[in-house]
């Protein structure tokens, strides 16, 4: 026997989003109440069903934050996160959540050694908070902590307790994240088959199978999966719910009520508000996710996306990119010179692929100004640089502002700038762009410093996105000295951005 | 019908690391061979069976990192990637790689839109150059390229015609992560049933299942797990091989050859030497995966850490740590005052729970320096910071070396420093040094920069880990200016470990 394929979906799937209360329990993740509302404004334009707002008894900001969001009118519905306590239920009451995610542990080892309690005391807990709840006018989501690792038919008993005292829903939470797919579909096949209200799904990521069953959970009749933007949450996190999202449209074909497009903006909010940044690999919203560098991928591509898509970007938001390294082919470069108005003879292609490759085997990341700086030394093309910096100083310290000064060569003509700002790098970028402002209309979009690991020595990468008009560049400054990378990036960006052979016909 | 629980486990699960090879194709990495021998070199401590170490016909760096690490004599297999042509298996022999893993495009869409060929010429092709590489004494993966979106029958004909030549493992490739456990499941569970030769699995991310995909493969009879540490890999990366390995472990108790305890180290090592990052909420490796901070965990983890963790940390080389916070519960907070050697009264403790979840409702991470000035406050334990911060100053620009000075006031003593550095944040740190190092004992064992993203004028958060004789602290500085926010962390760091009331009783 082995797995076969999930069939049992229900008709009416839907998303509850605890980002803000499970995922604000990632270690470092604290939001202020009004960072919470603006990710539940922008939870509800992608239309996830439920938003759990936040966790009301736990502290006056978190109490504060479940009672913005529950009084905007949102089309979602509004959760609270509470133990089984009548305290906690008051919390939620007074917050005005409509809903109260009523956590209550079920496994002996959560009962006896967090609890200190017996099986029995917690049949009669559920049965005293759901009815008070209930008798207050909430909707209850029965939350039975540590699910998996429960006795089944006490969890199940639990869940009956809960249903006669007129639960709306019950969730069993795969709290320390021991689920594979498999085991998922038969708890929530064997669940589903018992009990007469809606069934969630909540899963934690320690094993990286998250995603994975809490997609299985629904192909075995579970119908409200929980998740996380990014994957947030404690220890490993919880299910990324753009990662479930996308693979029930795309590979199940599900009809769901998420603005799918909507997806990549939303992780990059909940990135910014909270400080954690998903990885370049991650599925969907890292960096990468639709990234091509590897010549035998990227040729590919040329001709077909699909080829190494399993959608489109746009479905997320996104668009696709292609980058340089030593394992790209000579299509994917010469895609890249036409955009410069650069057109090599066929040796010349060959002679750039090869040194792109040379560069790549030295441990370097290719970028368009390398690119840029191969062709023009083959093609022989002048390879004078626009801009060069000729000079640059800088202080600052306790009580003073930080100041700089630049002198730039810009096409032969010398240009001085002088600036301030909030620390040395963004005086000596300010300085830079007092000196050219004049001559080259260049806008520095975004400035980003890759986490810096190990000492105070350690070499600092900076990468800039700078535009001019339409045209927009990536390039870098690697240095000790961040103010050093900083200026190098800037600068290099520059000269790509004022080199553009297709208005000299060169 | 449903998915039912994994049986088929081979008794020779091994695994095929590809870190060097596809993990390497991610946009932005390149190593360099020595560091791929580093890499290569751990792998093989760490207990992985074949070490796919490069792509030997790709350029002249790969085929000296292919050849470095063949010619060591590893326990491990070593393999090199190639096309399936005379070319690529001429340069893998050369190599001196024991194996080849030989690229071979199955589906229509890559074998009409890429190779523009047809399905005969794919099995010519097939038999032409698996015949030839085994003719020069290679051992031969054949590795199908997009075979789960190819033509089931035509797939098992090529492994079909690649058995006939002598080929040695065959593996079909989910190329762009279409797979999900149940159909991962059925289509091993057909193909290991029609072929006499080992079967690999090869997943990618796409939908974040790949996991989950590579587990159900081998539960369905594959023996060859292909995939990467930390999941790197082009676009949302591959299957990342620590987590395919510890669920095998835990979940499903299969005896392997993987020596756990290593695999955060050799997690970190590859990090550093690509550059790519697990987020903190990577399962396995990531910064949190077994760091606490909300109450109701901490509590029941401090009980008995089974309750929030599904295996303990050391199986995987790495420990526990408790992070406090809004959510944080008073056990977390008493536990960590008694490690000052502070010892608050019921009441006392009550209010520096209270403060510390403020702090937290503020949106800011709670660090030992914040509850332990906090705790000196609610208790009256005087407050004076030993080292303080009178006056800083920095310069520095092209050309010239970074300086600053310092002057401090550590225990009321005026002391000065003034240093050089490779950039003013280095420069200030080593003022600092240069200015304590007579009275305190204290080392910067790690700094920290998270990446910066927007402007320059973004604020930057630094973290550094510090330690006096056993103890270690973390603190951190946030500001607009990265000199400034480094001085903050550091000078807070110290004031944590200079403050001791262990030793004066108080």
């Amino acid at each position: 026997m082995g797995l076969v394929l999930l069939n049992r979906f229900s008709d009416c799937i839907s998303f509850l989003d605890t980002t803000l209360r499970d995922g604000e329990q990632t270690p470092g993740v604290s939001l202020v109440p009004e960072n919470k509302l603006r990710i539940a404004q922008r939870l509800d334009e992608l239309g996830v069903n439920i938003i759990e707002a936040g966790f009301a008894a736990v502290s006056a900001g978190e109490f504060e934050a479940v009672r913005l969001i529950a009084g905007q009118g949102l089309r979602a519905e509004v959760a609270s996160a509470g133990r089984s306590t009548v305290g906690d239920v008051d919390a939620v009451v007074k917050s005005g959540a409509q809903t109260m995610s009523m956590i209550i542990p079920t496994s002996d080892l959560h009962i006896c050694e967090k609890l200190h309690k017996t099986r029995d005391q917690v049949l009669k807990i559920t049965e005293d908070c759901v009815s008070y709840a209930k008798a207050h006018g909430l909707r209850v989501d029965l939350l039975a902590e540590d699910a998996t690792r429960s006795d089944f038919e006490y969890l199940v008993k639990v869940f009956e307790v809960a249903v006669s005292c007129g639960v709306d829903r019950v969730t069993p939470c795969d709290t320390v994240g021991i689920l594979s797919p498999d085991r998922a579909y038969a708890f929530f096949e064997k669940l589903t088959s018992r009990l007469e209200v809606p069934v969630g799904v909540h899963c934690h990521n320690e094993f990286g199978m998250a995603v994975a069953n809490t997609v299985a959970a629904l192909g075995a009749g579970a119908q409200v999966a929980h998740g996380t933007i990014n994957g947030l949450g404690e220890r490993a996190g919880n299910a990324a719910i753009e990662e479930v999202v996308v693979a029930l449209c795309a590979l199940y074909k599900q009809p769901l009520s998420i603005k799918t497009e909507l997806l990549y903006s939303t992780s990059q909010l909940v990135s910014r508000l909270t400080g954690v940044y998903a990885q370049p690999n991650k599925a969907i919203v890292g960096e990468n996710a639709f990234k091509h560098e590897s010549g035998i991928h990227t040729q590919g591509m040329l001709s077909n996306p699909l080829t190494y898509e399993p959608f489109s970007p746009e479905l997320v938001g996104r668009t696709r990119r292609i980058s340089q390294g030593k394992h790209s082919g000579s299509h994917a470069i010469k895609a890249d010179l036409d955009s410069m108005g650069i057109s090599p003879s066929e040796a010349q292609l060959q002679e750039i692929f090869l040194r792109v490759k040379q560069l790549g085997d030295k441990g370097k990341t290719v970028l368009d100004a390398d690119v840029l700086a191969i062709a023009e030394n083959v093609m022989d093309l002048g390879g004078v640089k626009p801009i060069e910096l000729q000079y640059m100083a800088f202080s600052g310290g306790v009580n003073v502002a930080a100041q700089a000064s630049v002198r730039l060569c810009v096409n032969g003509k010398v240009v001085c700038g002088i600036a301030d700002g909030v620390g040395p790098v963004d005086a000596a970028i300010n300085a830079v762009k007092n000196a050219i402002k004049e001559t080259e209309p260049i806008i520095l979009e975004q400035y980003n410093v890759k986490a810096i690991t190990g000492g105070t020595d350690a070499m600092v990468e900076v990468v800039v996105n700078m535009r001019k008009g339409l045209r927009v560049v990536t390039a870098m400054g690697v240095r000790e000295d961040i103010v050093k990378a900083s200026m190098d990036a800037v600068i290099s960006g520059m000269n790509v951005l004022t080199t553009d052979y297709r208005s000299n016909g060169k």
